[in-house]
């Protein structure tokens, strides 16, 4: 190691996922959405005159801030916009996780929690989730510097109801609690409403999944105005400009066209619906979804083998070799097309499988 | 103070630089380019498939990445990217800046600096300028945990030549040495070619300045393969997305428009010495600048002063009431007829000083 080495941090290097440059492949790996974004998207991007970037960009986001402020009925200072949720979720890690008490998330999670715990050098405690890889509420009443935990959950797909939520925050008010629901819109219920009466409740959500902006990086955060302040304060100590022109303009124009989002979001949850039927079909158990993917496992087959046997077949599924959920694979939601060439793939590795045991 | 904002992290909160929105505003207080970015932005937004963004942007940045190393003649292992020259400056710190020994910066240079160390608790010292403003190079020779500077210096626009750049890496080599050249492309020598006979120094540069895109947030730093390597796997242990697919595509075309960059750049630096003439004539003193921005005083009226008679004309432009530069302003090179009418407004304001002392 040379000398200037020493110093350098030293993590566990990632290995980016699987962007596979084939033309044919059906990419049901990362969650994205098959549909495009909202018109309005394209024409903002048409529309927009580049001569302006020769300025920075409105370091308080107002415009994009406003309009998701109307959206979801609460003020502009309760709302904090980022480059996408893991910029909010990690600037917020940073503002609220200053205990020295753990916080608290499941042990089967987003695995970008530990990570930013690690980074800010935060204690945490993991719960498990139970055997049918349900949270349990009572874990979390335990004393702690802070809660976090998706809802729904990933990879698991499984959604609590308000009820669970607010009984969590409620015996929480010591903490801050924040909810990420990156896969919210997809048939689970905000706790957004909930920002109102509890003060310590942060909720985050994304562009990326239920309009369609995965590649335009916006995330957001919901809550009370002075822990939106506290997350301002910290983010413009150290890097006034984030998103830049043209993410502000477009996400604008997505968060409008109300229609449409309702529009896409139905049409994934009904192709979900029929994707999980026929599925059960084929001898696979999952949980019950309310996210734009399903979490399944096969009562014969083992989900590695299957996933290898996905990939021969140009079809990308999730696989994660983790304790208690390596025989799993988790399954975007794409088109009706893409979903009947995976089912089809499936039928025919039943088939093989059968024909070979 | 409610329970659970003691756990927050508390910083000096922030007011964001001025915005102004009148029409007719000169607006020289954020080094901007007062031209507009090259053709080929304007046209690769146009020609942009929003479609596309439903998927997740290349988490390599390859495309821009490699237009970048070509353009300088690097290796692509040997460019990272980010949003802005912040957001790739906060990673360096991070990445490089973990020794107990304290980092090295001058006394008078970007504010950002002593934010992020004290952000990731990193020691710090900081060499005074001398009485010209200039960097002496000596004390940069003893025991450190990392180096920064810019090159030319902000605010005082003074550029050090290859030579000195080359002594502090040469003395530093148990050190990450980090040359920060926001401004380098108006005049000064860019510390590049350095890094392929030293390992541990670091170039960052900014798409903000001379390439007119302050609106799109892209900065990138070049280095060794092992340095890069270093950044981009703390990188993406904790943000695999960060570059929007707009600024990944804007960005290449503006790289490949050298003519465009060179004839702006040349533009600038007429102005610049043009400027720098005529507030001369006014009984200005200034330094010697490199940067799109002039650093000036004035022999008789104060600083503060003639900032403020300027904002009465709606003119702006940069005071820092802070040791040692209160006297000062910092000055952005705007368009021919801006300094023009900056020119003209203290013209009237050295002859009412004069009628009214």
């Amino acid at each position: 190691m040379k000398a200037w080495e020493k110093n350098i941090r030293k993590v566990v290097p990632y290995v980016p996922g699987e962007q596979p440059k084939v033309d044919d492949i059906v990419k049901l790996n990362t969650n994205e959405n098959p549909y495009p974004p909202a018109k309005g998207v394209s024409r903002a991007l048409l529309e927009f005159d580049s001569n302006e970037l020769k300025l920075y960009p409105d370091p308080t986001i107002e415009e994009l801030k406003s309009t998701l402020a109307e959206y979801y009925g609460v003020n502009v200072n309760e709302v904090f916009v980022g480059v996408g949720s893991d910029d909010v979720l990690a600037m917020a890690f940073l503002t609220f996780f200053n205990s020295d008490k753990p916080i608290l998330f499941p042990d089967i999670t987003y695995s970008f929690y530990p990570v930013w715990a690690d980074l800010y050098k935060i204690p945490y405690e993991c719960p498990k989730l139970d055997e049918n890889f349900m949270m349990v509420k009572e874990d979390y009443y335990k004393e702690n510097g802070g809660i976090i935990f998706p809802n729904p959950n990933a990879p698991t797909a499984i959604c609590n109801d308000l009820g669970f939520i607010e009984d969590i925050v409620k015996n929480n008010q010591e903490s801050v609690v924040i909810v990420d629901e990156a896969y919210v819109d997809f048939g689970g219920e905000s706790a957004i409403e909930l920002t109102k009466k509890y003060e310590n409740l942060l909720v985050v959500q994304t562009f990326s999944k239920s309009r369609s902006m995965a590649g335009m990086r916006i995330g957001y955060a919901i809550g009370s105005k002075d822990l939106i302040k506290a997350m301002e304060d910290v983010k413009y100590s150290f890097n006034s400009y984030t998103m830049n022109m043209t993410a502000i303009k477009s996400g604008v124009e997505a968060v409008k066209d109300d229609e449409y989002f309702k529009e896409t979001k139905k049409k994934i949850v009904t192709t979900r619906e029929n994707t999980a039927k026929s599925l059960k079909a084929l001898g696979f158990d999952m949980t019950d979804s309310k996210a734009n993917f399903l979490f399944v496992t096969h009562k014969k087959y083992a989900a590695r083998d299957i996933y290898e046997y996905l990939r021969t077949k140009h079809i990308f599924v999730r696989y994660f070799n983790l304790p208690r959920i390596d025989n799993y694979l988790r399954i975007t939601i794409g088109t009706d097309e893409q979903m009947e060439k995976l089912i089809k793939a499936l039928e025919e590795y039943c088939e093989k499988a059968v024909s070979t045991s």
